[in-house]
């Protein structure tokens, strides 16, 4: 089925494997006239880059993209673009253990039962690396909401037992420590806590969280196609991530109504909102206030420690992963949160456009 | 924005206002074949029906659902079904307060900023008499997946403190219980939690919780079409939905890999889990264990103490909330819960069967 | 499959058979703000009613039209509309013969292959009613449309050998003759042709043509979404049309370049088209001249002659068609060609809304 | 907008401007299992290759294609398939003139009005480069049917005023000639049509018709997805086609229903129609007989004569076009028009297989 698409107007598709030639995204719809140039899209794969510190793997990605089309004189012409980054480094090696057997907490078995064998080298199309495309369109989309005020910031709220403390929120941190939270201390005991779980043969899940300022009230569609809804799907999307909140998110089960609800007030002249334990979004509309997502990140399930599990033949066995693999997923898929969260809000801002006759009287006056 | 549809091929659209003439869905690419009348739907739609308990609103909403197109003989057609079911309890009532004042948690003040103005009577299109769409398809798929030895059951985990102890799982008490929770002792504790919330003119949110057998492996498309990202969008498009988790869900984040992953076991020669953190989901794709969803709902909006909040012209004011509203949303949105999650599984069973050549050749043989 | 829905923003889903409860359609993403009643839509609904001349079918069919939802106080709200029609007149007849065999250029045998069995009551969903969705859509796309200065015009051009006459083009003819003719004299012929056809118990073909002037240059989309390309699915889409001409059509083919090309010129300090023989669009996006579609539609396949065929026991029989059946369908479905085209060309202008930069900026200014 | 992409299941979505890096499709949703190589898809790519002979431009371009993912020792995989040809022969050249002015019959104006500018390079998106894509999905496409017993065959009918003779008919010669026509003596006249035109400094129009031969009955879906009605949308989205016909197409506007309707009868034990006026398709559904296309397509604009058009700045001015073009669009559009039928078709079959009760208990028996 054609499931590598996303969205509405802007539509992205992705495709590519771990060891195939090469991974990519086909990005249409965005609006004509934009700048754009490879390195606006450089700057947000670096930000995925394995290689980067102790806690990653230690490949070397160069993961070099190439704008191929819908960009002339520098900028978007409204034509799809399709960005392709080759696969350098992926060595041929031996995978004759991972093509019979079922790895615990990989999609191997799901795929074979799915299309009845699988491309299985490096995970093939359920690999971290399908998050090129992610990214790479994801940049782009940040690039248009920065033209009207919109910025995302993504980074690491926990890693296993270690949260950020919201008083030492430090958002140059966030570039800075090898585990992208905006904490230096939090960093420093998650960085501790990592080495532990590795000297253990082990992983650790985390939470990464993402904030959206700038928003205008009024992005998102009832019932369906509402804002959580889309941003919900987009985050679920990414591989490992097993929960998603909005706002306060699970919290909001054990309150009461006369605590959660956030009043009205008029500040400066404008209707704001007291508090946000919404979220950003009442009725799967943008409120106008800040935009809250968080996603709940599962532990690396390639841990080097032996595991029970079986072969395509169904026999029982016992097998322990080699290779490259980070302790934790969270710091590198950071950038991948904030590229869906950017490309479902463009996405909800493009649709938007048409909603109502006031709207469409600005663009085709008679 | 056509928001009010989703699926790719069994493609729901709902329509309808709280107080408007009625309410609706047209069900598009059900298979043809199925029996079907309009109990199998009635059966649905009784259990979202208000009035039910003391701790539901008292209103009386016959919401008798009559098919409109679609069956014949009565088996499904294959052509679009129609299901409409008609207001007749709504009080036209004096709205001059709701209709220029912004209340707390409500979609009043997002619905202006989009549209310009809105319907305002009883919430209009962010009521929730909106889920009746929801629940009259929900129902019909929840036929179709029977046939194929799928079960869904959804029911309260939780409401404020009040959780359901797994140990004293009662499957006969969802339906007999007013809590719709699992567990009479719980479900009684609850009652009592919500008459003390209610004795203070206070609400309370709660969690629900589905779970779905006999899924075969392989439904659920990789990257963007997840079976896990489908549902997830599915549950977060229910309005006062906060957080969905899959599986383990937010627990995951503070696991260790050794202790997260699910290791695959031979019983009775098959392939199973020997354990089920991962909810029945691998890489997007239904593994053939048990499917696990939760979905953390807020406390009802509608409170009838005091609250600060602005109207229409922009001046703060103070407003005490009016009429019939339910001190928990829960129990009525267990059967939305359950409506969505079929609606979501249908569609990915569907678009299944062609995913791979043997698929086709069984059913195309030359 | 989810076959009922056409159009990306302004989406519509139509469903209802001949002789069941009734018909409809749901219209998703029309603008908020739009002044709307019942009559907007009646007045088209009722061009395509049969019983008006003798040249349609005697039948009465009120096809009154209740509008269900997403219009308040006589605006649309944003919220899907709902749009009802009843079935009053049909009667249940005796079918015995329809259902067990199969009608020459009927969907009858088609039905049955794809579906197992069908709705055989005067032709179930593969009836000519099934296109009073599509009128009640295009009322209102039409009504958007003159908003914004496009107005819509479809005519009868021939009718068997009987064309209209350029030279005597008289735009109130359209509605006043019973054949939708442009031209009175062509009209009183095309009648008497048609009275000649039911006199030998036969039918007729014909064309429609529809002209759409005040079309800003912009709207379609290159490759896939061509204005063309969804002009001509549309057309497409109603039952009986078998070609598809845009401009000049068929007569490109035996042209050369040199007089097939439309010079541009400057009038009034505007650049327009000397001549227009590509009908207003050029790489599938509108070029600002008036824009010009043809439809050729089958004889009505309904014929009192007898006729071979076979029924559904695989037996060859002959049939004789009874009942009340239009010898042409061309007038009756000049509305319809009118509704499909104003239906495609509103959802290319709303989402042309978002195509580039500056049309964004407008909305969002910051 | 998203206008890229065409289909439901087997979903291509194309991208590339005539001088950029390349130009390539995302070929989603091919079923799992099929063997593919580059060989399958550079067979169909080269028959729309220039430089074949004195009628087609002399520009060599190699198009060599390269399968960038989804294929796994040899056979599809269910992932995404990514398809590049990388740009090659495109001189830089000297754009200046084509830049500032606006082509008769080309794009030039309209992708101005639309996006406020454009890559002017050899036509940049809407150059006939853009079918490379197009024939790349079309090629395995095709492939796909031919599993199922499903064979087209597209070939020219006409250039200009010279038509093949039915009784001449030849289907080797439709490889074998430069027109691509299955008549070798209405081939060699097209020819000497064709240097008139050339010396003339003149185009030609013509006609393509394709044939489909083994298609089940039962594919294609009623109301908006109607075989027909795609097949339409599909051909009139190639450049340069003004007009579709299926089956007799615009002749049955001038027919009666007793010579226009097929009548069924039994042979073999099967029932077939005696004829075949409907094309194979009846109320949007294959019915087993050979479905039969034609485009028309208008001649080529871009011709060596001078022509009266308008600059950017909106002066009149006189233009000579430079380059090599074909005096004649059709036989290189040959494999276009039969790569978007098969694109078509294979989307009906898909989808098809999940449209009655029938066809599911065939894949998930329980």
């Amino acid at each position: 089925m054609a499931g590598s698409s996303l969205g509405i107007i802007y539509r992205i598709t992705t495709w590519g494997e771990s060891h195939g030639a090469g991974l990519g995204v086909v990005v249409d719809g965005c609006p004509a006239g934009l700048p754009l140039s490879e390195n606006d899209i450089q700057l947000y794969l670096d930000r995925r880059k394995p290689g980067q510190s102790r806690i990653t793997t230690p490949r070397k990605e160069a993961d070099a993209v190439e704008i191929l089309s819908g960009v002339f004189e520098g900028k978007t012409t409204g034509a799809p673009i399709s960005l392709l980054v080759r696969n350098t480094s992926q060595r041929s090696g031996d995978y004759s253990e991972i093509a019979a057997s079922y790895r615990p907490g990989h999609a191997d078995y799901t795929f074979d039962q799915k299309y009845g064998f699988r491309d299985y080298r490096g995970g093939g199309r359920s690999s971290g690396r399908e998050t090129i495309g992610r990214v790479a369109a994801g940049a782009i989309a940040a690039k248009v909401l920065l033209e009207f005020g919109i910025k995302l910031s993504a980074y690491t709220r926990s890693i296993g037992p270690i949260s950020i403390d919201p008083d030492r929120f430090d958002q140059t941190a966030i570039a800075e420590t090898p585990t992208c939270m905006p904490d230096r201390d939090a960093s420093a005991l998650a960085e501790k806590y990592l080495s532990d779980c590795m000297s253990r043969y082990d992983s650790s899940g985390g939470v990464i969280e993402c904030v959206i300022d700038g928003v205008p009230a009024g992005l998102g569609d009832p019932v369906f196609e509402k804002l959580d809804a889309n941003l919900a799907k987009a985050l679920m999307s990414i591989g490992a991530v097993k929960a998603v909140e909005i706002g306060d998110g699970v919290e909001v089960s054990t309150r009461n109504g006369s605590t959660n609800n956030d009043p009205f007030r008029i500040e400066d002249g404008k209707i704001v909102k007291a508090s946000n334990h919404a979220g950003g979004i009442l009725g799967g509309i943008s409120d106008g206030s800040r935009i809250v997502l968080r996603a709940h990140v599962k532990p690396t399930p390639s841990i080097f420690s032996p595991q029970d599990t079986v072969n395509r033949d169904g026999e029982e066995i016992r097998i322990s992963i080699k290779g490259r693999h980070d302790p934790v997923i969270v710091p590198r898929a950071v950038v991948v949160v904030e590229s869906m969260a950017a490309i479902t809000l463009l996405d909800a801002l493009l649709v938007n456009a048409s909603a109502k006759m006031d709207h469409l009287k600005l663009i085709y006056k008679n």
